[in-house]
């Protein structure tokens, strides 16, 4: 039976530089296929973490070389990742597509996703971007930009920006279009572009929005019947890492507000990917996240594998 | 009447950088919402020379300050120009359309325009992008990274690239179906994607397309009514600057050809505006094309000034 599916491709589907991107898209968009081959209806989101910190780099050195130019805002940086990502993905989807007999035509939508001005994520920027640098760089990072920066686990000093909470997809219009139009649609690219509602103008955000939370908020605008968050581990696990490891299979909404109660979840890593997971499916009746590996997508909507999460 | 219109904005409309484009935007979107509030159905396409530069130097000066990061082709820097300019335009344009009480959303879309591999633009790169070098600088870049550099007329030296022409926009299927679904859409940035069909593959090329004719290809893929090609004079003019200069109100096809064989119109600046206008009005009855001031668009599509090229 044909499902509406929402994907949220990770880091891990897209790579850390370009020659490493257009060789995972590839593989990213065999898994993708999958789904469409089956007869479902795809819709792709995906983050952009390496990728935005990458051109925010870009930029800067550029400033540092051009005084001319000046620095550019965290919010276009996002932008330009959509493209950056949604130019090489689409064309790996389209030309799977084509290698399998199936014309079904691929878009990318730039996608600004709107947030509260008010969100307490920016009293506490806690999602680091870009590179690792040493405390002196960091600190003229920090004087130079106003950019924060934290020491991240030993491994140097990053700059930190907010995450907040997404609001509402500014374009979701667009992407509905699309989609009834029959457009395999790639959007809201690493959480979409941020923005806050000033009047009638949308000002850019220096933040990034989490893209497992904005891919639940598309799901449930789309009124899709899955949500498939994907990460590093087939299943997820309590008491993960220990003795008593134990995978799990289906979980409801309820069960999962426990395990977070006992700390099972990491913060940064799968807490947000399960309490994403629980959000879309306690939105609706008949609405079930699953969280799995790319390549266990197919066999995840399947019942076959993957952590469902359902009300 | 409701006309359909493609509306190719160029470099003016924009500005050189990023707080000049946020300022330009919002004086190209009031021209353009005079359009929409004429009634008519408006599709926006735009030039990238000055943002694509700077992105691609952007990209050099990240390779150089970080080793991993290897060099980006042009099309992807290109594809990143039109998210960089989509975004701020497309909020320009929503804030002006709420300001007059108009509830049209508004969409950029990533778009690819295949060229032919054997156009023989790819022989003979003629296009300037990015920043003046000197003699030295133009030496190393054109060493480094194969850049093949043009001295311009005594400003200094700039990479050239082919200039190929437009075939077929890959993602007209999505762009119909956003304008059929009642959206105002930008779409074409900087002339498009530059790619070639390789197989199911689409290859990036290193490329820009000229807008105007990508423009063109659109509005006769579209079927639009109209193509107004914006330019930095009202009219377009023949025996331009000189005592004899006479500006042109309306003009066919035929005329047109005759005045290009007399060296009326200066190559890379007025030739192709009134080459792709050409191209549009001889393409199907009925089509007209404008070439005018940007503040001047609706003025013209009224019949009151620019030069109208019909068949």
């Amino acid at each position: 039976m044909k499902k509406r599916i929402v994907i949220a491709l990770g880091g891990n589907a897209l790579g850390n530089t370009l020659p490493e991107q257009m060789v995972a898209v590839k593989s990213t968009s065999k898994a993708i296929i999958d789904l469409i081959e089956e007869g479902h209806e795809v819709i792709v989101s995906h983050g952009n973490g390496p990728q935005v910190g990458m051109i925010n780099q870009a930029m800067i050195e550029l400033s540092r070389a051009d005084e001319k130019q000046p620095n550019t805002p965290l919010s276009v940086c996002v932008a330009m990742s959509q493209a950056y990502i949604g130019y090489d993905l689409q064309n790996a989807l389209r030309e799977e597509l084509l290698n399998r007999g199936i014309h079904l035509p691929v878009a990318t939508m730039v996608t600004q996703v709107r947030v509260d001005a008010d969100d307490p994520a920016f009293q506490n920027p806690s999602k680091p971007i870009g590179r690792f640098m040493t405390k002196e760089q960091a600190d003229i990072a920090a004087a130079k930009y106003g950019h924060e920066m934290k020491e991240d686990a030993g491994r140097g000093y990053r700059r930190v920006v907010a995450s907040p909470k997404p609001v509402e997809i500014v374009e979701i219009g667009a992407i509905k279009a699309l989609v009834d139009a029959g457009q395999l649609v790639i959007c809201c690219g690493g959480g979409g572009i941020p923005v806050t509602l000033n009047g009638n103008h949308l000002k850019g955000a220096s933040a990034v929005i989490d893209k497992d939370f904005c891919s639940c908020e598309l799901a449930k605008e789309l009124n899709a019947d899955y949500l498939i968050i994907l990460t590093a581990v087939e299943k997820v696990a309590i008491n993960f890492g220990k003795e008593n490891e134990q995978w799990l299979d289906h979980i409801s909404v309820d069960e999962a507000k426990e395990y977070i109660k006992e700390g099972h979840f990491a913060p940064g890593s799968m807490l947000p990917k399960v309490e994403a997971a629980m959000d879309f499916a306690s939105s609706a009746p008949g609405r079930t996240s699953l969280i799995t590996l790319l390549e266990k997508a197919k066999d995840g909507i399947n019942g076959k594998t993957g952590t469902k999460i359902t009300l």
